[in-house]
């Protein structure tokens, strides 16, 4: 205290101990910390399978149409104003549309809430749905955001596992097992993050009806939505609003591979009116209200890019993802110490186990991506980040040639670094 | 209870009350009740002299410079990915620049960040200063938002005044008198929302000082920087920075007319890095880590917003602006029941006195505003709204053909509800 300037002892300014978080683990912390850790000698570019975002690769460039309508918008000068902080009416009626093609009735636009991205939608629900006491079920491993704003609102988060072996379903034993009266909602993430697992329609059926009988809410994360490239189908959780209230997060980020646009929603997929009944609609307004609105410039743009994107842009690049995919779970197939329990059937990631017992030098999954990222120029994230100690997280939604050459370095480094030449 | 869904019964879930928030009295939801008032079979236009969003009338078009920006942004296709949650370098560069014009040190960089607006750069700021019994100062009458953010984080508001009679300067003697050792911080507002005023430097300095006796941060709102179009010059609050640390929040979204787009920020005014030294820079990085990002089409669209637009662009709005305030002042000294203490001199706005003895049936400001609304379609905002019971706020940054039919239908309303014809 003694050395600090005089000004120190009169100042009465204490810091919120919530937005002081010490070292931050985010997935964009944790990503930012191995790439500091890069070899500023190494002349091999940096290859980048740590996070959900191919934008920057050319062959992944959104569409014409996307872009088409931005210009639009900005041209036009109509949507240079405030909006209604629920979103523009003929954008939320445009997410309506096109949400609906693959339900079995029919939203409307006041079912509809546009957000700055799914980010700011997980955000909302679960400010909405925190209480003195209540809890949240997460999935594990999971997307660390849910964590982190759980832990802003003060709702407490009780994990329960996606099975390995099951091609990551959820465990809806542990679910029953886990809820208590307080149990609000749980989560799941489909198709998913991080395993790039695809749920069946059956099994989404049983999680509606368990969600029925304890009486809580569905939260379905779609931000990568028809990200499906495996022989599962992508269904939409909504499928069984009937059933059960939905409450569906999704975005343009992933699918449109312009994450940076911000421009994300949460749709309420419940065809009985419960949750408007329990006035949950009017929170989420009264929260929004409140909160940040996307910009308008991209609101405008939605009715075009939803209704008028080709169907050749997706299939090209479904088509690259797959054909990455391919090249991530044969090529890990060759490397030492990795093992890979089911091959990716959508998102942009796979969840890969570490046999530590393959390695003479490697501690866990934190050390054996600061060691990969400083030797081979290869950033991976570790399976800690997203509540898998020992495992990866593998993004293979890279330029397929870039992804070869980083799995031939992951292999080179586990070779290595393993005690069986 | 019993005429409801049997699953009501079985239903966990609870609302949160911060987000069941009861009638909305934000400035948007009172023009909007306002709005749903209007008589539908009226046939003259709707006058909105309600808010501080002129981007309807073509002769408030923003300037091409940043149309361009923008359509060069997305057509470049390097902004689609995300960015770092404090903003993009080179976007944090320019408004450093673009701020530092009007200093006497210069910002860096790193006293930049970006937000969804200065909507957002308030949310930060505030929720950063939180701590159990904290209390900061705001100005009556003000803008809402700051009540409303500062309830939502459980931050404690004591109200000091401006004085109609001195040009809306603040009420220093009141602040001394307010603030005690949980005082963390005060609010200015210059160019003055809603007053219309600008701060003399004298009188900036007389604040700088006062918050460094008390040792309280100055959060200085200058979303209508450079809005001023009388005798003062605009003095940004961060030129006695160094007397005493200020946290400037700004937008692009008045002066160039684009409120839509949701891009401002937070500037570190602290030349003795005071607050850097306390931890709170860290604070708001934190904050920002799990909050809402900017798009990064206006991101990369900033440095050429900032420093291409052309000062005539500027001289073009000023003098629409100048013109309206002059229409405005001199139209109203002629309306009974209306008092105008100072003329306009900066932002978009005007705070005018009702005399309410002069009306044979008006209850107060409220009950004006909806019968003016219903009667003329004239949307003017009530008093009550920014903390002045039985004061109006008038907007006059409008078309200036629409502002003077708007003066004349407000004058036609006074005379016939005034009971000396
Ligand atoms: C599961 C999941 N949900 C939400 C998000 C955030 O999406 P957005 O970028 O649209 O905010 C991501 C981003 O990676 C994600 O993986
Ligand atoms: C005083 C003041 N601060 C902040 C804002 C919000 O600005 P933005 O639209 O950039 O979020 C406004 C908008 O009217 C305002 O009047």
């Amino acid at each position: 205290m003694d050395n600090l300037s005089p000004l120190k002892k009169t100042w009465r300014f204490r810091l919120n101990p919530k937005t002081n978080m010490g070292p931050d683990i985010s997935i964009r912390g944790v990503r930012y910390m191995l790439m500091s850790k890069l070899n500023k000698t190494e002349t091999r570019p940096m290859i980048p399978l740590g996070h959900g975002d191919p934008s920057a690769f050319p062959c992944f460039r959104t569409s014409q149409v996307a872009e088409d309508a931005i210009v639009d918008s900005i041209r036009s000068a109509n949507f240079n104003g405030y909006g209604p902080s629920v979103g523009i009416l003929p954008a939320r009626r445009a997410v309506a549309d096109y949400l609906s093609r693959d339900l079995p009735y029919k939203l409307s636009e006041d079912d509809i809430f546009l957000t700055v991205g799914c980010t700011q939608a997980i955000q909302t629900i679960l400010t909405v749905v925190t209480n003195p006491k209540s809890n949240i079920l997460l999935p594990k491993p999971g997307f660390p955001y849910y964590e982190a704003v759980a832990k802003s609102c003060h709702l407490d988060v009780r994990h329960f596992d996606l099975l390995p072996d099951k091609d990551w379903e959820v465990d809806l034993d542990a679910i029953e097992a886990l809820a208590d009266e307080n149990t609000v909602a749980m989560v799941i993430i489909n198709p998913g993050n991080p395993c790039g697992n695809i749920f069946t329609r059956e099994h989404l059926e049983k999680v509606a009806k368990t969600a029925k009988k304890l009486g809580i809410l569905v939260i379905s994360d779609e931000v990568y939505d028809h990200l499906a490239f495996g022989k599962k189908p992508f269904v939409p959780m909504g499928t069984f609003g009937s059933i059960t209230p939905v409450v569906t997060l999704g975005s343009i980020s992933k699918r449109w591979i312009v994450p940076g646009w911000r421009l994300g929603w949460l749709a309420i997929n419940d065809p009985n009116g419960t949750l408007k009944e329990h006035g949950i609609v009017d929170c989420i307004m009264g929260h929004l209200s409140i909160s940040c609105d996307p910009s308008t410039i991209i609101q405008g743009a939605i009715p075009d890019i939803l209704s008028k994107t080709k169907s050749d842009f997706f299939l090209k690049i479904i088509n690259i993802i797959q054909e990455s995919a391919n090249i991530c779970y044969e090529g890990l197939a060759d490397v030492p110490g990795l093992i890979c329990p089911s091959k990716p059937e959508g998102s942009m990631f796979v969840m890969v186990k570490l046999d530590l017992s393959v390695f003479e030098d490697i501690k866990d999954d934190l050390d054996f991506c600061l060691k990969l990222a400083k030797e081979e120029s290869v950033i991976i994230l570790p399976g800690i980040t997203v509540g898998l100690k020992n495992w990866l997280r593998i993004t293979f939604a890279i330029e397929p040639s870039a992804l070869e050459d980083g799995i031939k370095r992951l292999k080179a480094f586990c070779e290595r670094h393993s005690d069986k030449p």
